[in-house]
């Protein structure tokens, strides 16, 4: 199955993180690849690096990157995100395959729709979860589950800022 | 803060379990008290039972509640869910708190909503996390920050049945 969390609401990568734990407690293997998130300040990474059966590649900068001008490292970046989830799709050795943020890699176009069509075409009976706003529609008719995180209300709105063990 | 995970669509408990990874990625103390869940099949469970710093407390039975006549032990089981939930926060022992179903619990009428504000008064520092359809009004105008889970998609509409791992 072909799981999509997109939407503006907060929830969608740790949506994502909750079904990994669901999937690793009935020993499940689950890999995590994150598209432009290199940053170890990420709570739910150190967490999950000492846990067993999941695996976690990250591709990106720490750095914001810009929708307009792309740089050259975040291009190569994505490719090598496309490449590790094409290969890690290849080997059948997981169950849950994330691909947290590949919506927004793919809205920036550091990916192709192309390059995206084609690797979750190697998905067979591995469960793949797509993460990140403004999923392509391709994707979604494509999906088999799409649940959109619509933001009702947020305390960023009111000048608060992302929070150690909350936001990252 | 009070966040609120509510809507007709997957990912509620799920991001709610994800955060709590990202909490505990950060050495913070998790609590998740469940509400309506009695039930040992949920991978989350078996994973988060081995886990540090995170304590689980359900609530309920394995059966589902009947919404207009809900029986005895139900009402028994909210109410002590309720009472652990003051306890816990009483005790300040936890940086995060995730009431889990809670808000189908209210809409059941299994808790009352006098109850719920008396409980979310205590939290001070803590951040409470609120699950579960149906979030009652006077606690989406009392949240921090809520997000709507809205089902664009769902297998289930094409008759597939809960996947161990995936589901629960």
């Amino acid at each position: 199955m072909l799981q999509i969390y997109t939407g503006n609401g907060k929830g969608k990568t740790t949506a994502s993180l909750g079904l990994a734990t669901r999937a690793l407690g009935h020993n499940r293997k689950v890999c995590l690849i994150q598209f432009m998130k290199k940053d170890y300040g990420y709570g739910e990474i150190d967490f999950f690096q000492n846990i067993k059966n999941i695996d976690i590649f990250q591709f990106g900068t720490p750095e914001f990157v810009n929708k307009n001008n792309p740089a050259e490292i975040d291009l190569d970046e994505a490719e090598k995100a496309i490449k590790k989830a094409k290969e890690v799709l290849q080997t059948k050795k997981y169950d849950v395959v994330i691909l947290d943020e590949i919506n927004v890699a793919l809205n920036f176009e550091l990916i192709s729709l192309k390059h995206v069509m084609e690797l979750l075409d190697l998905r067979q009976d591995t469960e793949v979860i797509l993460t990140g706003r403004y999923a392509d529609p391709e994707l979604i008719k494509k999906a088999d589950l799409v649940t959109e995180m619509k933001e009702i209300k947020h305390y960023f709105k009111n000048g608060m800022e992302a929070r150690k063990g909350i936001e990252f």
